[in-house]
């Protein structure tokens, strides 16, 4: 919902403008808006998206307050259960307790960790599918799980919130599967709202 | 921080107040402010708890927008982790798709689905300490972990949200582990303000 | 943003449906998630107003924190100031000190303080002017403009939090004038989400 | 509610320090959680402050929707109407259509505007105190108040949005009188978390 030419709109509080093109004048507010923090009017363009991901990035993601979210319920259902099962291994990176590198584990052993997930993946969906068939609640037999199932929500966020998100998830630091679904997100946004687009970018990189 | 008291002085924008008692009006105002919904005198007491529990039941408190979390990262440290191992395995409700019901499985079969996800979990753990050991970035690893895995976090929220958190999480639809931390919250919020706790209840039970 | 239709979608975390027509079982959905208060799915629906109040309202309706708002500034523009001047004047309820009541004060008083008023304004108008002129700062000479002083904002919610907003303005404690404002928008929000008002409607008047 | 301790405390999910005083790595975690922006232990720390202010300044404050606020009802009590009556004129600024100089307007004519602004205040108090002895209710006949009326109210936040709005409002871009309660603000934080202050301080200069 929404474009730069809302943005501009409710800046100025007015509707009364039919053309969908922008001129130097409304390139030059949204400029100063996002310069100046006036995060209001970017609130008025609103996303939703429907994403599939693992746990351990949904979690990640679910922690941003300014999305509403509608997830699967794994309560509810015990259907299209999938899992993620990495191909490659980032390691540790030295000097920092949080980060990956960009070194990965050797071919051989990617390959041995790779068939050990899936296999534990698998143990771990017959236990709770035989829980399930003997009766045990959905919710708690879900617990045996492993963190690389895929989840499934729809997230609705307003442009400026959602640019914050960028701002943090597209960063170095965050995680790798972190940072793929937001660059991916970055460009929707850069084709729905251009100039803003064009415009925060060049205040991010100064 | 805050009390009964300070519920009181918001509400009517005064500091004036010296003792501790409340007196009938005092009690009186709280009510009418509960009954009416003029909750804002409710968001200047705050509460602070450290939690343990396991991921899906995390996951669930985490959707809470209102509350300030701290969580462990397991993106930074792979110490002390534990899992929450069930003993007893309520059945799915017949007449809910999403609720279990009172009814518990077997002794055997409860004693046989213990050991295997006892079993499982630290399987698990082996292959991701393992994966840890040969340098593996902790953030991918931690994947194969299940969701019967604790976590910690620090959770901050204001009385009001509170309240609405313990309607929801006391309520019989709410998963059972998550309803005994709702109990075990609820009577600390009956100490803390009992006068506010007393109303609260009268009202949830009309 | 969004129809009855996209709640449905959302809380069955689904885009396969191609019919704009909803069944039997879409609507049953609508009603149970609004019973239980399983409010995310109509997070997914958004509305835009803008809106011409006067100030003492706008006060009123800028406390709900999870609106977005825009709105005109005046330290920016001393354009199109205009007041609304009440041609009646309900009297203060006897029994509630917050609210007023239905009767109103004479015709030939009204039209006495009418006048006061109007006179008033103006003069607070013509003060404001020529302090302008002088070259005082908008953002201190505003100072002077009674309450009466219409404003004009955009405002974004999301339908979970305006239904929210017209349960606690369209009730009988809510200001006459808010009143006025929040029953417009529930015929709007009746027009674009029919079976969501219906239900909405009828789970309030039980 | 809290320290700079409790922070530290809040980051680490650990609650076993004793001491009350911070030692070297302490001091170098609130450093790394300010510069890289990770806020949320600071979201554990509350502060509630009780505020006297006009009307255009309240409104200004009101919009930061990550305080709750406690304000006193003008539908409620037609008691202790005071009004803010500048001294001196700040000029707008030239070159910026939003913001005052700090230029100010001959002594002669601040003395003038300075009698008017006050005479105005008293005869609209007048009016409004007339309509309320003849039973206007006090909703409508507030109307005529013009925006220099002080208002008081409760306002509790915590500290990471407190340090966001501490930056937005003690900007130069900020109207003067928002700022001088800024920085007064500024002041009280600086002495309850004297090491979060100074690290956030040196950032914002950087």
């Amino acid at each position: 919902m929404g474009s730069d030419l809302s943005i501009v709109n409710s800046a100025r509080i007015s509707y009364n403008r039919d053309s969908k093109e922008l001129d130097y004048k409304d390139e030059r507010l949204i400029k100063y808006l996002l310069k100046n923090k006036h995060t209001s009017p970017f609130e008025h363009v609103l996303f939703t998206f429907n994403i599939k991901t693992p746990l351990f990035i949904a979690r990640q993601w679910m922690r941003h307050r300014t999305w509403s979210f509608n997830e699967i319920s794994r309560r509810y259902t015990d259907e299209n259960i999938e899992f993620y099962i990495p191909k490659e291994f980032r390691l540790q990176k030295d000097d920092n307790k949080q980060m990956s590198s960009e070194e990965v584990l050797s071919e051989t052993e990617s390959f041995l960790y790779h068939s050990e997930i899936r296999n534990q993946c698998l143990i771990s969906l017959q236990i709770y599918s035989e829980m399930v068939s003997k009766g045990v609640a959905r919710e708690i037999a879900r617990g045996i799980l492993p963190q690389f199932m895929y989840t499934n929500f729809f997230g609705t966020v307003d442009l400026h919130n959602l640019l914050h998100f960028l701002e943090l998830r597209t960063h170095i630091h965050s995680q790798h599967e972190m940072r793929l679904y937001a660059i991916a997100i970055e460009n929707i946004v850069k084709e729905v709202v251009p100039i803003t687009y064009k415009y925060w970018k060049e205040l991010k990189e100064e």
